[in-house]
């Protein structure tokens, strides 16, 4: 072959490429929606099994519905109401797949918030807030940190200007996704209220979850599934990091063993730590030691397990998941994490700013704290929130959609 | 390097390319056999989850087994009884290769047979049908389609000509796989008969299914492993195209939503109309705009809910997993759909005809019908197809395979 | 292009591909151990499946800290206490991501163990056991066969001397993986002695099983991401076959139907009959022809029903999951074979010597035989291995993990 043959082969190779890693971290990541699913099955009662399983799949949809035609061309400024020939383009379809891959994260966020607000919530009400948060919410910070306004680099920037032109670092979204989701949660779950007989005269009264197996299941369907979250966030194949795939490694397993010591041996805190690990990786997956990476999981599940505790048992908010110090305080601890950890001082590769990581982490909480505020306290006093109390003791899976996890059973 | 060094390292890239892109295509596909399982097995009676997962595994094997040895071969004219070193060849094992993604399409048959003839068929006869259909009549259909007799774009063929030359165009199997299996399926259904006491002088009485989370967890291994189906029917790594991986999204997204709306929030719909979308979805995703594939998907799931009740309570036709209507019915839409929003005119690539895409799908409906009809009578008619009234009544985990699914419990 | 500039990026993609693909067969691998899980889970009393999931995880979490500190350094002569930067190199981080795919092999060691010894094993001298073993037998024997210390193809190795220059061949790990695990574990299951009541008086009562569909589950896992075992064990894109992955195809069918047929219809068998053949095919899945795979795999099916009769009904080893017949031995066949049916003679690709696929198959059955009995003898000796009576016979769940793996229905 002569260069040019030779030119055109490996663009079209490159092109390729790049569009078999987007589809295989979107697939890996999609995957991770069946973990939420199971996660959330197992840690609820029986009787909001069903309930749980259609929320994640429904919210899905909306999801996708509502990210293609406002959320990502508000966060990137590419719309795809043109003809298919031109989504194709000369790359075939690079942004259309990485639009499939970006939903993958922007879909996170109903889910994150669909374990906090577990057994209580009416159906139509949680899926327009999902439909609302991921069609504007999160594609507004988003575009910040990834997208078409954002803050990163540009000369001009304010945050730029105090940090020494580093910019906020968020590699694979601990702040982005994670901290975003479970900060907007926290309000919702506030609003709503603790599920019926969860605190009775200032006193906790524990629910049992239904299904370890099940649980553990979402466990470790997330876990897999991560792998593409992390990697993939290269955005093209020439960037991709084996270091990135050890980090996220690295992450959980630091996550596993400290909630296996901290919480003595509880299955749910073990498989839960795993993903405080991951979720707290994500920032800095690229620039930090594999050993940096263990001891940041490590201190994230130790923040779950004993935030859980404050926040279900002092606090008395019932979060149901723990949504709010798994990927709420766990993502922030990430974005700061990454700060520390990506330094050359202690084994990473550098060019981060402790203070940019700080004030993005922190903006992050606010952005999502107030936005989950508005749009929960709104559709709560128009639409109400809250199943009634006699269709939550009933359970979701009978009162909303008419049916139990095991109708065999119920004969 | 110089240009011969330059152009046996960028052909070597694209082999190898093509092996891993064949080989992640028949990794996602066969793990959607794992979800056929599950689908039925929580579709099913207690009694019967077991059967459910040795028929879905042993036909898998006996599909292998008659399609590496007479399938492929009839199929594509190319025979694996030469020495391993052929099979190798000097493409890594292109060939090879190919002939796994295509096994784990072909396999599908006898799995989507399963679900609607399940609880009450004999093992051996059903797992024969299998066979026979994979060995002989699915490939003689493939071959016409996608094979050695194809019928596309072969100057000389009468489609061709009533078409102006545009021939029937199925990218990934909408007709080929799933229309074909579930058109298969409805003689097999009607022979065998309705489950004891399903309809009692001429009153229906549904029978509950047993695990919605199962139930659930085979959706969602059907909806991950689906982007291998459709994105690598490619068939080689420079041809993926983003644009089929967002057809495929939308069109099950189309389905989910239109299933939760027609079906008033119903967790078995809901997971099946994502199955019903991916399944219309198949045949034009290469050619269709994603909001194209949104409505497919979503008049997809329409008809599988609506054909569904009229099949099983109207005509008591008792498709325990709705095959028929999902996959046969949904599949021949999905033929017909991509000659409609395969339309520039819809916002699609264009180069598709409407007649031929009727007449392609209509062909297979009387060609699946027909072979359906011939197998399954013969094999009635010599070693019956159905369970003693005993058996079935015990179920056929203990009757044929003397266990319970939960054999603890039974102590 | 220029050729410079060819060069380069045709050596950058090819990086990128590399870490690619390990990365895809990390995740494959890593995936496995989730099925590893559920083939516990569902093959133990409900008693027992929330330790089966703990262990399977912090087992993981354990291994994967000694084996990135001692094993793989061990093995391999590359340690990673270097800074990230040198970590990531020239090829993206290549060294660190072959780490995590090597894990993956080196963590199922625990993995196969904890499935012999389920339901009355102290969980600390378990989880010690599996540390040692993954930090220092696993990579001494991996290092003769892989690693820095390989006997294989070395001009004075005693080895290549008696066997004509031709090295012992373990493309996948039968041997030096699933046989050396499977090994390891026998001593352990000896000394551990069995359950409570299995044997009484020398009779044998069988205890059920929990749960069919988890089990089918962990099959179904285990299965699916043994193509990433096998055919990332290239090593490197260039050198993928797609004959490797349609012999570990065949190989599971033959393990299948062989199950199917000996076992007459047994759920159980048939689901690890799969696997027998996978593991007796990871050896020479890169030499046999498809049909000789297809007989070694029902050739290990065989082996693992009736050895695991003879092991447990005769000899009155109380092997849980029966990985001894399964991992060891089937893995031992699996060595030996790749001697028999990679030859010309069977159709394979030749350059395999029978005596030395003996002498390594058999060296491994001695080194794992005797570093299990002196690891498990010391641990038992000084912490004790065993649960005390009142602590068995309440279940590990509750003794060990304070929960039952449905708590709400404990209620």
């Amino acid at each position: 072959m002569d260069n040019a043959a030779l030119s055109v082969g490996l663009q079209q190779l490159t092109n390729s490429g790049n569009v078999l890693f987007l589809l295989l971290g979107s697939i890996l990541v999609f995957s991770m929606h069946a973990g939420f699913a199971f996660l959330e099955v197992g840690s609820v009662r029986k009787k909001s099994q069903v309930n749980a399983l259609v929320k994640i799949i429904t919210d899905w949809g909306f999801s996708t519905i509502v990210y293609f035609l406002i959320g990502f061309p508000l966060a990137y400024g590419i719309s795809f109401l043109r003809p298919a020939a031109e989504l194709l383009g000369s790359n075939q379809g690079f942004d259309i797949i990485h639009f499939f891959f970006l939903l993958t994260f922007a879909a996170c966020i109903p889910a994150i918030i669909s374990g906090g607000i577990a057994e209580r919530a009416k159906f139509w009400p949680q899926s327009i807030a999902g439909a609302i948060l991921v069609a504007f919410a999160y594609p507004i910070f988003e575009s910040f940190v990834w997208g078409k306004n954002s803050l990163l680099g540009q000369p001009g920037c304010w945050l730029s200007g105090i940090t020494g032109g580093i910019p906020f670092h968020d590699y694979a979204g601990s702040v982005v996704v994670h901290s975003i989701g479970g900060w907007m949660a926290l309000p919702a779950i506030i609003i709503l209220g603790p599920r019926l007989k969860r605190y009775v005269n200032g006193e906790s009264f524990g629910i049992k979850v239904s299904n370890i197996p099940l649980l553990a299941l979402g466990s470790w369907l997330l876990c897999v599934g991560w792998f593409g979250f992390n990697v993939v966030s290269a955005g093209q194949l020439s960037s991709i990091s084996g270091l990135v795939a050890v980090n996220s490694l690295m992450a959980m397993v630091g996550g596993i063993i400290t909630a296996l010591i901290v919480s003595k041996n509880d299955v749910t805190f073990i498989h839960n730590g795993a993903l405080a690990g991951l979720i707290a990786v994500c920032s800095g997956s690229d620039v930090m030691h594999p050993l940096g990476a263990l001891i940041v999981g490590g201190i994230a599940a130790f923040i779950f397990v004993k935030l859980f505790y404050v926040e279900t048992e002092i606090f008395k908010i019932d979060d149901v998941l723990g949504v709010w110090p798994l990927h709420g305080v766990a993502g922030t601890w990430g974005g700061i994490a990454c700060g520390i950890f990506g330094m050359k001082m202690f084994g990473g590769l550098g060019g981060v700013s402790l203070l940019a990581q700080i004030i993005g982490s922190l903006a992050a909480v606010i952005f999502a704290l107030l936005s989950g505020w508005i749009v929960y306290t709104i559709l709560n006093k128009t639409m109400g929130l809250r199943l009634s109390e006699h269709d939550e003791f009933m359970g979701p899976d009978l009162s909303i959609h008419n049916i139990e996890a095991y109708p065999e059973e119920s004969l």
